[in-house]
């Protein structure tokens, strides 16, 4: 049985009315909806608008300020510290990447830090907002503690991504965007739907003992930093992990560790916070900062090509260029729809019920 | 058997003359020993003074220059493109990095990419030089093609280290430096030296097939991304290698990818260069360009306890914070001096008569 499928323009109508009915400006709502649904597009389907219902969830609770004013609160020529007022990430993100931008544009580069923030999407969409500029973006958050670092049984990390956008001249950019685990809790997800067993790796208990159930992450369990063991490098993903908390919340005054409030709403913030909401960073460097962008983005295209027509082993076509799967699905979704889980319709359909805005 | 141990100083003593003997001033030849035996001092063997005459070798081949003139080539407030003029990149990456933190003086963070350098030594020393200002320290490197991205068997990209220096108040600094693989190098050599058979998932044949042969790397096999397989990641170590190796090297000028000169001086560089030498990137942030520093470090000694403090496995006493390993090994070598491979002794020895440098 297929997914059923939705058009992008449908499902964006619905989204952005259901921002604006929960108290967004029409300008927020929109972008708040263009970053949901790139997530998407891009084929990362557990952070697009399989997560409406809670961000909706998460403003019934309070913990959403769907009219916040966003400031720069400190700040120098290259950098500053931005305070989301508890706004959706979806819309705090953008602007503090815009003010990143602006002081790339001055100096060079500009690093954001953002405290007081919520789940912002896909890492990939603000670091994507430099592409246009000829700068180099970079964009990090961290999230809900479900991550244990090498040796913890304790859950202190989220999967705390990075994303790195790099142009080049006539091949497409080069986007990594990855979360600093083995696999992406969306990745989880979709075993738990289907009732499938994870590769060992992916998950410990909540005795550390590696296992293939994928809901031990609801029964005390983790997610594993990138490495999956110590002999195989997980200290290393724990690094990355931590480099991410860091500069998203120690950095900005965000909380950090397993102080981050949990993305769902039935789960209460801790009650000792050490900072305010959760944390982005991000980062924007001119290419012409560096050298004239026209010869960066020559080299960059050389380097793509002779990754991309690198020999492969047997089976594959061609080494997979960062960027390269989300760009291809981007352009066939916008053809031919988006499938939506059963689940996420019910779930879609029940909001827009309670909402009163037709799914 | 155990190995022959050396004190610290006659170690220094010895480097030094050596780098002198080759044409190195004073400064340089001091610099140089610094940056070469912090990576006997914190345990990373594979990079310290088992590498010297490696060094030596190529300044043999007159591809070293013992007398650079080490100089700004672009730059802009927050951003400086450095060419090395093919020194030594153990004095070459100090003063790149030096001029980071100049640049984070000002304006708050520095921003420099490397072109026409050599091997740098460890990552970490160059990252850690903007703890005492209290200042975050990034440096990456691109190095020697060894490792093969996803689905490739060509070796494409160097072991591409990555460190991050983070300052605390009274805690020690979370200091991380890895190499963007399953496993470094330097690992895969120890084996090679003992005989040993290596995990699954740090080496594959030149087929692009799983094995246990840590020889695989000298036949035409590669080391792999972290992350292992497709399955748990690699492609995540792979856009770990390739952001530095871009960062490194397509901002620089310098040679990327495949076109990476190999450090070992009987193999001879690519006749098709893309760039000259090698390439490294360097970070300074300012922590009080985000922050007051005395807050930060504060929050930062709570991020390192609780992480430290954290339940653990059974058998494991705490969660390893990055860099704790590295300086307890610091102080215990400073204490009762440096252990050193019986192969790498004879070396040492060789060298020292080749050169009239007593060992």
């Amino acid at each position: 049985m297929t997914d059923p499928v939705y058009s992008y323009e449908n499902l964006h109508r619905y989204a952005k009315s259901v921002f604006i009915r929960i108290g967004c400006s029409e300008d927020q709502a929109l972008l708040a909806t263009d970053v949901l649904l790139r997530a998407d597009l891009r084929g990362i389907d557990s952070h697009g608008i399989a997560r409406l219902s809670g961000y909706v969830r998460l403003w019934e609770k309070g913990r959403v300020n769907c009219t916040p004013v966003i400031k720069v609160v400190y700040e120098t020529p290259s950098t500053a510290v931005v305070d989301g007022d508890r706004g959706l990430g979806l819309v705090v993100a953008p602007r503090a990447m815009e003010i990143a931008i602006e002081k790339a544009r001055a100096v060079g580069t500009g690093w954001v830090s953002v405290k007081n923030s919520n789940h912002f999407g896909i890492a990939g969409y603000h670091a994507m907002m430099a592409l246009p500029h000829d700068m180099i973006g970079i964009a990090m958050t961290n999230a809900s503690p479900l991550v244990a670092p090498t040796f913890s049984i304790e859950r202190l990390l989220g999967t705390n991504p990075i994303a790195v956008a790099i142009p080049a001249n006539e091949q497409p950019p080069f986007v990594a965007d990855f979360a600093t685990t083995t696999a992406a809790n969306g990745k989880l997800e979709i075993l738990q739907r289907k009732n499938q067993l994870a590769p060992i790796g992916w998950v410990q208990t909540s005795n550390g003992d590696p296992t293939t159930n994928p809901n031990e992450t609801r029964q005390g369990g983790a997610l594993i930093p990138l490495g999956s063991d110590r002999e195989h490098g997980s200290h290393k993903g724990f690094c990355l992990g931590a480099w991410v908390d860091i500069f998203s919340a120690v950095l900005s005054g965000a909380n950090y560790g397993p102080w981050v409030p949990p993305f769902v709403a039935f789960l209460e913030p801790p009650t000792d916070p050490v900072g305010e909401g959760l944390g982005h960073f991000f980062g924007a460097m001119r290419v012409d900062a560096f050298r004239p962008a026209v010869e960066f983005k020559k080299h960059m295209d050389n380097w793509i090509n002779r990754f991309r027509s690198a020999r492969t082993i047997d089976g594959q076509d061609h080494v997979i260029i960062p960027g390269d799967p989300e760009r291809m699905m981007h352009i066939e979704r916008m053809e031919v729809g988006i499938p939506l889980n059963p689940k996420v319709v019910e779930d879609l359909t029940e909001l827009g019920m309670r909402l009163n805005v037709a799914f």
